[in-house]
């Protein structure tokens, strides 16, 4: 399968599984669901499912046991952009050429929603997953990518350090938190989802903080030189917000090496897997945005 | 042991577990940590966390077994008071006498500190609970609670009924929702953390639902009635904000009917269990504020 057909497929599967474990939207809450639906169909890659999807098939695990993991994925980062887009943190008006959810919904509205999709992760983990003896470490992961530890603690000191002095270690200690963190999650959990034994969950997890290293740092440079429509929001934005970034430190040429030397370690580290031609293809993916 | 020596007893043991499972304030992200700290340790009662371990201690469950649980249960209430006092949804600048959250470290701190805080409830109740065959029901117990279907979803209806036109069932929907789910849950994972079977769990729902109602109406007629001193906030702000409550539709006298009446529900579905007398005094408790 190629990559273009696997990540069509994640994106139609990982919708219709949304679609069928949120809450619908003519059920009370009726406005807290119709903004959590809003912010979650607003048209997103489903990267994380799709990484989560190929960990579990590398090592033969099947759609239905990897899906709420994926979901749940999903889910929680769709909450941490809306409370990202808020106009206490980021400010930001449009998401994807879309309104963004406190623009059309108001700000209470969107502050609940991303709450409850935050909580409706976990629910989904603890109430859908088929591995029963998984469902723990599952919970586990998640949670640790998205605390303080993890991706809540990157936002934070990604917010500290604005208009600060950028440094490299400043710059790969935020990307590490604050992006890597849920991409590790998504190959770890994907694996936990399949059954992975421990030196499987230790590849799967260098993977993804590789991956999501990479990822991160082409979203940089591409913050730099992409235009508007390929970017779906404003380019230059991050610069003028003074954010740290990978290009401010290093440059846009060592950046681009940067990508794609952590895409080369997050493939060097697939050679423990049966089957990981997926995964591969997605590390290349990340980096080739860049051309 | 009385339930005033309980209730201490619960604190300290509670207090020190959390300063124990959460992230230290000298580890970056600093402010985060802090912050989640100064919402944690703000001098609250411990009520959830108290009806958890009495409802462990009625099953013949130990404090080991029900501190983590007990522990989330007071992580994912703070993180909802965080929440609350914001600008944007109750504007509060006081808690329990001390400037809020938002007050202290800003908005953007205050949101992600509650986001955190959310997220660390159900990293501890994965990886400290020591029954690991009841994560996953315990995992669930608390997000039916806390999300959509629960506490969330109760503070929005809340939110969207202000300056509405006031009727009881709309009252006990929110008051069900927003308070009574977590109550309900505290009980239910008080008994899932000791082993309960599931007569025993459907008992503690039971309870934890009717003490919860109670809880919410006593909160209502004390805001009517109360003074500053006793409340530790101002009287009389939630008929200032046309807050929906049991009194504004029903009367005092009425509401404290009403408050004995759940009381005694609570304390009836008590007779399935074996070790009940703490859980009956918390019920007791709970509408003896009202004198």
């Amino acid at each position: 399968m190629t990559l273009e057909a696997f990540l069509a497929e994640s994106k139609t599967l990982v919708d219709a599984a949304l679609d069928r474990w949120l809450p619908v939207a003519t059920e009370e809450p009726r406005r807290l669901h119709e903004t959590m639906r809003y912010a979650l169909f607003a048209g997103g890659k489903r990267l994380r499912p799709a990484i989560a999807r190929a960990a579990a098939a590398a090592l033969g695990g099947t759609d239905a046991e990897v899906l709420p993991a994926a979901c749940a994925l999903e889910m929680l980062h769709t909450y941490s952009l809306i409370h990202d887009d808020l106009p206490a943190i980021d400010d930001d008006d449009l998401r994807r050429g879309q309104p963004t959810c406190h623009v059309r919904y108001g700000d209470a509205t969107a502050i609940l929603a991303g709450d409850a999709l935050q909580t409706h992760a976990f629910l989904v983990l603890a109430r859908e997953t088929p591995r029963r003896a998984a469902v723990a470490d599952l919970v586990l992961a998640l949670a640790e990518a998205a605390g303080t530890g993890g991706m809540v603690g990157g936002e934070m000191v990604d917010i500290e350090a604005e208009g600060g002095e950028p440094s490299l270690a400043r710059v790969e200690w935020i990307h590490l938190k604050k992006t890597a963190a849920l991409f590790r999650a998504s190959a770890v959990m994907g694996g936990l989802a399949a059954g992975a034994g421990p030196a499987q969950l230790e590849a799967l997890g260098t993977f993804g903080t590789s991956l999501g290293l990479a990822f991160q740092i082409v979203d940089d440079v591409l913050d730099e030189t992409g235009d508007a429509a390929t970017l779906g929001k404003s380019p230059g934005k991050d610069r003028a917000a003074r954010k740290m970034s990978y290009p401010a430190v290093a440059g846009i040429e060592e950046s681009r090496r940067r990508a794609r030397a952590c895409a080369d370690e997050a493939q060097a580290a697939l050679r423990a897997l049966p089957d990981s031609a997926i995964l591969a293809q997605l590390a290349d993916f990340t980096v080739t945005r860049l051309s």
